[in-house]
């Protein structure tokens, strides 16, 4: 069977990332076609529109989709594009990696953010000159259908602790909402958890890391916390991460399009790579998820690296030696 | 001109901490009226309110107000209080003091937190069975006069860098016009400043702690970050807070009750003792704040230790050190 994806490299380094993940998934023995579509700040300045109707289409209908990064217009590119996919969840692994510099070693989470509400619903007013309101909205549905894939996600991939991550002591009935549908599903299907308010938590993941394993969130929780956790680890350089619909699913490095290093070459191509293996588990290929994780393991331990690693190394060089390693 | 603190201990280690900033207070040469009022779980408990009408009141006619902490019902105590004294501004140095153990020695941030609107606004509703909704508000006057204070704390404490942290790229309209009430008071003042948005800012804080001093938050933002920030200079432990309203304050450190050592004789006074600095210092005895705080940092660099800080001395032990030292 051969796989659609929708490659999206938007603006500035990811025009040079995206292609190196391109170029690791065709090393393998998976039939691919690659459609490329344009997004961000270049197509708004050329086009008028940031995400081209052509381009919404393309993701909704390939079998999983290949994100760089956007530039200024990266919200008006990603929250269309996560919505193009149906996105209920934004999965963001945050690990240490040996040999790569980190303030915390021992970090081993997974975020299981929230991806189609809280404040991200986005309905604002300015109600009287200078009084402005945002909804924020949080459903039972949406609770427990993030709750349940966070579960679920800490069963399969060998996840101890489960945390619940909330502000339920303030925002009394929505993220009360959240716990108690995240609860309700705990109670029904037996599995264990805790959970702990967001402000809080902010400090334990920074004091003991070691003592997290996934972190289900809120929209905006997650925004803040898996930001945080790459802070840990060392940055968002290495960071991939997926957007899961039912259906289908979108993948993207947490980096942004880095216009300070943008055009010369030395992107680390390390992150999308990542999110490309995401791509290959969610449509079944395991094996060659594993793979493609190992060899981009090994080459950050001890193969070529790019300047942000301290490295002299091109995303060429690195893209070689992962293809190398495979 | 005798000064009228209400003395408000609360729950768990409260009732250990609080007396002790007091006698520190009480070994300098200012006269003092403390008042003590009544809050927290036991109260909840054993009058059936957790917060009684006389203690609020007695919060609002004070000259200042030291608060220790509470347990369960700290949302239930802490947000009156900090309306009863009419609290714009929450404000929270987090600092690494030399001789404590922490991830970034370098730290020494401030953060100007907004106190009034913002999600704690607290208008929720149950709109259908399992939607619920919260209107998270932002004005332009709350949004001013919280930058104008961040601002002129930043200049008359001689910090370089502020930033103003935000999610205007999601919260278009409500952090945008918190950003642009921020941006229209320093361009009126001539102040300068940076703009960050709050996921990348978390990262940034654990990265690079030394190029931030001053950071203006709306509310939620400001919680959480602050509590990150402690994460950054060893925990709660040490942290001391304002709330600051037009005439009339309240201080507290930002650890909760500890029920698991409370009762025990061995709290750490320090960030309450440091908090009472912080109220010296708004009643116009910048003198003796400068004192107090200079006696807590020689103890914490030489003196005897509770158990959180590696030692086995006794809360009183470490108060009579600080004394000693003033
Ligand atoms: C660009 C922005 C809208 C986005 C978000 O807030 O989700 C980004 O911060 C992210 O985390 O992917
Ligand atoms: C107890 C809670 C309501 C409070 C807050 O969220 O403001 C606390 O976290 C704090 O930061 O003082």
């Amino acid at each position: 069977m051969t796989e659609l994806i929708a490659v999206i490299p938007g603006d500035g380094i990811g025009q040079e990332v995206v292609p190196a993940a391109v170029e690791v998934l065709e090393a393998l023995d998976v039939e691919f076609e690659f459609v490329e579509g344009d997004a961000g700040d270049a197509v708004l300045e050329a086009r008028g529109e940031a995400l081209p109707e052509e381009t919404y289409e393309l993701a909704a209908n390939a079998d999983a989709t290949l994100f760089g990064a956007a530039g200024e217009t990266a919200a008006d590119v990603i929250l269309p594009l996560r919505e193009a996919v149906d996105s209920f969840a934004n999965v963001r692994p945050a690990r240490a990696y040996p040999g790569v510099d980190s303030l915390r070693p021992e970090t081993d989470l997974v975020f299981i953010r929230e991806n189609t509400e809280g404040v991200y619903s986005g309905i604002e007013s300015e109600i009287a000159e200078g009084v402005t309101t945002l909804t924020r909205v949080i459903t039972d549905d949406a609770s427990r259908k993030i709750a349940r894939y966070g579960f679920e996600y800490a069963d399969s991939n060998g996840f101890d602790d489960v945390t619940v991550a909330h502000k339920a002591n303030v925002m009394r009935m929505t993220d009360g909402q959240f716990l108690e549908s995240a609860v309700a599903v705990a109670e029904e299907e037996g599995y264990e958890y805790d959970d702990a308010l967001m402000d809080a938590l902010a400090m334990h993941l920074l004091l003991r890391p070691e003592e997290y394993g996934v972190v289900i969130c809120p929209n905006l929780a997650g925004d803040v916390l898996s930001d945080l956790a790459a802070g840990l680890v060392g940055g968002l350089g290495l960071l991939p991460s997926a957007n899961v619909g039912e259906e289908n699913a979108l993948f993207e490095p947490v980096h942004g399009s880095a216009p300070d290093i943008a055009g010369q070459g030395i992107a680390n191509p390390a992150a999308t790579v990542l999110s490309a293996a995401m791509l290959l588990d969610h449509l079944g290929y395991g094996e060659d998820a594993d793979r493609v994780t190992a060899a981009v393991e090994g080459v950050l331990s001890d193969g070529p690296r790019t300047p942000d690693l301290g490295g002299d190394a091109s995303t060429t060089d690195v893209t070689a030696a992962i293809v190398d390693q495979l």
